[in-house]
């Protein structure tokens, strides 16, 4: 059994039932609030001018994710981003579809400069916030992970930040460690707000890491690594054995079911994740 | 056999489908909408200045959520609820997160000046929207229902409206009779939009309160904890009898299945509900 | 066995995964998309100026859906239309309860006026477009498909577009030709979004349409009826055989599950269109 506290992280979030923040687009609001209750936190969302800064240090966590960002919204994130900032309250920064797109590339450029605990996206959007690449085709990746790997880690150690690139295998990187999870399933791709609700559940991990072991804290790093393991675990469990062909719709049903299901036991008994060593990168 | 008339007024929503206007947060659109047609109502979200306000003349009943008031959104309730009270329309005004968050507790205190016809809240909702506690962490509660009965009831009579506290026990009043209905289940709270589609069901029933039975109106009280009633036993029926596990994606199906399918009959043979001594409140 | 080419462009969809642009109402977007990643196409929302124009030059197919119209959706939907044309990408325009609410009236017939590919309502908005009808009371149509006919026919040849007219038998017509789909299941009107869902559908058969069998190109009309086609049969696979009572939650989740399974030979089994003899309409 690997070294990594999903199990313990989730009894956190079940127990504490962490307040997330979530800026996030209109496509997944629902979706999203819905996984955040599912596995045992609580959302809230709060983008406009004059309450999104204020309610990011009520908050024990943050979500800003730029899928549809509307005038209102853009400043209410940068709002949130320094209420964060100033209350320390941790945040996650989702930058959907940068790169091809002017307004959100700017927008995403100018927040990842303002110190979010983790940035997570596909491999076109971390290349694409890097300046490495256009981007992907709105919010589907066209570059692969591994492309993404040596950006990630530049990425993380200019940001000091945990950058997550989700992807069939996931790859978490604080800049110097790295870590890959394999839990998961394609399926997630079908259901829309599969990685924008994973920016979400990642807040909510990444809340709770404070002495959540023997008064150890865990690392955002394997904080991060413990959501990507859950969410990956719990669309396993969705999708069942084999013997049914499980469809989009009934997936998505029994993903928020198994979120509020699993046990840590079987979250440890499925983690799926590996520590490599560390990738040279020139600096 | 109680005597209220939630069974009839399911029945009159079935058959006349009243049209309600549903301006609310982003999160919970879908769902509202969906709750809506499965109880057999018409839902329709007209939330831009220029239209809202004719909208509400021409629908049936009109829900103001202030979950997520954009700037527009603002506008557009205040002129939906001028719009409901020049054509006598009934409205139920969602105080979402008032108390703590200062934009929408200046405009939920504007429009509980404008006559609305229920105001449907939490505990520390009312609470806040009274100005008598800081409100709770977002859209949980924080406060007991009982802690807010006295402050629903001076509410009510100030207002001269129907205030509704949704919470394990609900309580209603129009600050003279009070309800308490005791249906429901706590998996509605596992479920985003559970409190939030509720008001738009109220309006509903509201809506069609008018010669429901025999050619008496059913008062706007009994309508109120008539819509809780249905509401809540449709909550029962998509937990089930418990002998398997439902989880919040599960739930969230069967509740609007259960709103489609429970008959006037059902609704009688499980409404729990009991009228209260009035409670003394000093003016 | 019928000529139109609903199970070819499935598969083409299928192999392909038409980028959809959606503009669209925040009730529906998150069951439009889903719509879209269960029949084999990639969703994205992109509704803000500055982006939208460019967004509907990558895209392969667009919808512009006037359903909750802001001030900031109205100017990229322009944008959008504009950026379409350019790039001759083809597009819906749905004009959701236009008619009665003079905003969204105003700006669908400026749109009307930018070619689109496609325009597709109930019988209420296409009259309402048409200037032959106040409208429906919200979404719902109150006009009956076949008093709608006659207008429709002359709408598409005035601008030179196919429209779609939904209703119990849906019309399809590019001014000269029209084909009626008799597939499809009321329950679609019991699930919100059931109809602006189809608006994307639309766009994604559209986008597929060139070259699709034997080099040959299938005809806008074709491709459009074709959506309706595959739409509507999925709706009688999710209603099932009528043995067990299907409620509009577990319909919705049919549906998604049936739009991911439904293989080109069931749809070609389960089609029930016909072409009707040129109605006679003047000039």
């Amino acid at each position: 059994m690997n070294q990594f506290p999903s199990a313990h992280l989730l009894a956190e979030i079940r127990s504490r039932g962490p307040l997330v923040h979530s800026i996030t687009n209109t496509v997944v609001t629902n979706f999203t609030a819905n996984v955040l209750l599912a596995v045992g936190a609580a959302p809230a969302m709060v983008d406009i001018v004059g309450e999104s800064g204020m309610f990011a240090g009520i908050a024990n966590g943050l979500l800003v994710n730029l899928g549809t960002p509307t005038p209102e919204q853009r400043l209410a994130a940068v709002e949130a981003a320094e209420g964060a900032t100033q209350a320390q309250t941790p945040w996650v920064l989702d930058p959907v579809a940068v790169g091809a797109l002017p307004i959100r590339t700017e927008l995403a450029r100018k927040l990842a400069d303002m110190h979010p605990t983790v940035i997570r996206g596909n491999a076109s959007e971390i290349l694409g916030l890097a300046g490495a690449s256009a981007g992907g085709r709105g919010v589907d990746a066209t570059d692969s992970t591994g492309s993404a790997a040596e950006v990630a880690m530049q990425l993380a150690r200019e940001k000091e930040t945990v950058v997550a690139v989700s992807g069939p295998e996931d790859f978490i990187t604080d800049g110097d460690r790295v870590i890959r999870v394999k839990n998961g399933d394609a399926m997630l791709t079908k259901v829309t707000g599969g990685g924008c609700a994973l920016g979400a559940v990642i807040a909510a991990f990444v809340a709770v890491r404070s002495t959540a072991i023997e008064n150890q804290d865990v690392s955002v790093l394997d904080a991060v690594a413990a959501a990507h393991v859950v969410y990956g675990v719990c669309a396993e469990i969705a999708v069942g054995d084999g013997t049914t062909r499980v469809g989009p719709g009934t997936f998505a049903v029994n993903f928020l079911d198994a979120l509020h299901a699993v046990t840590p036991e079987e979250v440890s008994a499925k983690e799926r994740t590996f520590e490599t060593t560390q990738l040279q990168v020139s600096k």
